[in-house]
């Protein structure tokens, strides 16, 4: 093999791709990047079995040919040089050497037979997102997901196709986020995916900002993620999803709107003292048009008090600030509700107006004063 | 006590006083910061008892008296508080109270008598320096000194004052730097302060842009550091220094002179083979107008070339990457010498012209070829 490529341009492809690789993997190979020539430039590609990422970069194809090279070493040579032509050639006993203006390297690479085959799969069916769309819903759902692997299928996000909607939805026992999104859709679909891979997803489509549109492929085991010319093959979870929807209460008593921000802001000032002390707990108490925030621990005391609107009872309820403002923080209206029953029901964080999210949150039992 | 303060200068003063507050020790009272009302303001002071900062904030002063607020947190609600004015108060039995708008936190605060008394000195010698020559000083030789405390004196930086010049000395056995200035002082004076502490002032010093001049006043075992509205007071470090000048060679059979940007992208493209294998070892071969730069480990080697001027010998010696780095990333200069005897003797790194800066690196001993 022996190719010429620009440095920033290999870079770049390579702050993606590296994403795959495992840090962790007692698999020598793995800890490697693949780096083969194909008609349109290098493929290349990395996995750590739940991950995969191929990427294809142009370059000019001297010599045909592949290698798997050391990942973090490759990619530290790589950003080191000065952006300019790279030259890599590799020799039949897998030296790799990589030169650029006065640099020469010389590395040891591995025999790409020993890669795992990442494959392609029998595209069974497929489905188009809108790029934006589709990251909102990852980072509106994906924090909410245990993050225990002992924990089973919640440490997964199912995504649930409909005739014309997507839902996301991810709970780890103390809560559960639930986000909606229209979408063509033909096919009835219910997979799950681990939330910590959908979050790198998010990070890789954020270094690909050309691209508008998110395909999934789906076969039994695995689905394909398609975004300009990177693809991210990603294992799908097995097992059944809890019944989400016989969660969510139905009713409510309490009706609080409340200016987001505002609320965000004083329970975040209530957690300085909230989280010194057990739990993070804060205690919410509603009464006529005011909310009143207080939180306790051996160093001290804290009271907030905001505006708000209440529609129903009053109520004293108590939560860990952490849940509240993970669900606050993970949507921008101006405008939120929160939807109560007892001290003891959970709370159901949702927007004004539509269903494009609903956070239910269990509260915390608080002592009667 | 009682005070109304702007939430935006209490901050930045916290920020500089809170740096002397130790996290690791184990006398509660140096957990917290002192609060005490002066006439200028509100004084504030934290000690570790190896470096104490004193910093005082105009407020407006409704009831004189002072208070020991946990450090931490008390920082942590400042900061989360809204731009506007702060009332702190404090009831006799040191329970602190702290309002701005809506929000208002109650806590434990501790009786100023515990607090260790930082006192005054009694001024024996002042000096005064450009802030930041004394900044650059410390830049450039603090990284030198020992980290490790159980090497003694070592860790500490000689300051030595004479008539017109102010050097200052590190070293840790690898490596020394010694930076000199010219400065108007009288007396001579041969200090030692812990590198650490130096670094710190350092940092503090880049908080206060509006201040020119540096104010040092010694007695025998103390040093403060006058700059602006802050007062640092440091523990000097007693033994006697290493005779520095009897180390620096006063001749050499090479010298090289190269740009110094050139030669740190160099080094530091073979750093990335170097740091894989053991001692970070890179090897420097000069002849005619080259410098080749070679390092190896299991995983490649890497060759660099850049051309220098060579007088004198043709060398071939091998160096710890890091301690060549940390000399040349630490002056500005476009060239830079290299003197160097043999490849067992040390090098010295020094400017073109005058003498600044001299790094004394010692070699690392190479096979052969």
């Amino acid at each position: 093999m022996k190719i010429s490529v620009n440095q920033s341009l290999l870079s770049k492809v390579l702050n993606v791709v590296s994403k795959a690789v495992s840090s962790r993997t007692t698999i020598p190979i793995l800890k490697g990047i693949l780096l083969k020539t194909v008609p349109e430039g290098l493929k290349l590609s990395a996995s750590d079995l739940d991950i995969s990422i191929e990427k294809t970069v142009p370059v000019t194809v001297l010599e045909e040919g592949s290698v798997v090279v050391p990942a973090s070493l490759f990619t530290d040579i790589v950003k080191m040089l000065p952006n300019g032509e790279i030259e890599i050639s590799c020799d039949p006993s897998m030296n790799v050497t990589i030169k650029c203006l006065t640099s020469e390297y010389s590395i040891v690479g591995q025999s790409p037979e020993e890669f795992p085959s990442i494959g392609e799969i029998s595209a069974k069916e497929t489905y188009e997102f809108d790029k934006n769309a589709f990251k909102e819903m990852i980072s509106r759902t994906s924090f909410a997901a245990s993050i225990d692997e002992s924990k089973g299928i919640i440490v997964g996000i199912l995504m649930e196709l409909d005739e014309g909607a997507m839902n996301m939805v991810a709970l780890d026992g103390f809560r559960m986020a639930v986000a909606r999104s229209s979408v063509a859709s033909l096919d009835r679909k219910r997979i799950i995916i681990n939330a910590r891979i959908l979050s790198e997803i998010n990070k890789i489509l954020m270094d690909i900002p050309d691209a508008d549109t998110v395909k999934l492929t789906l076969d039994e085991k695995r689905g394909v993620v398609d975004i300009s010319d990177t693809k991210i093959i990603i294992r799908l979870l097995e097992g059944e999803f809890i019944r989400y929807r016989d969660i969510l209460p139905k009713e409510h008593k309490v009706r609080v709107t409340a200016n987001r921000k505002e609320l965000v802001d004083a329970i975040e000032r209530a957690s300085v003292m909230a989280r010194k002390g057990k739990n993070n707990l804060i205690v919410l108490s509603v009464a006529d048009d005011r909310l009143t925030i207080t939180s306790r621990s051996e160093e001290g005391t804290v009271r907030e008090e905001l505006f708000i609107q209440l529609e129903g009872d009053e109520i004293r309820i108590g939560f860990n600030a952490k849940f509240i403002l993970d669900a606050l923080k993970a949507v921008d209206d101006e405008e939120i509700l929160l939807d109560m029953n007892t001290s003891v029901s959970p709370c159901l964080i949702r927007p004004v107006e539509g269903d494009a999210y609903e956070y239910l949150i269990l509260p915390v039992r608080i002592s009667a004063n």
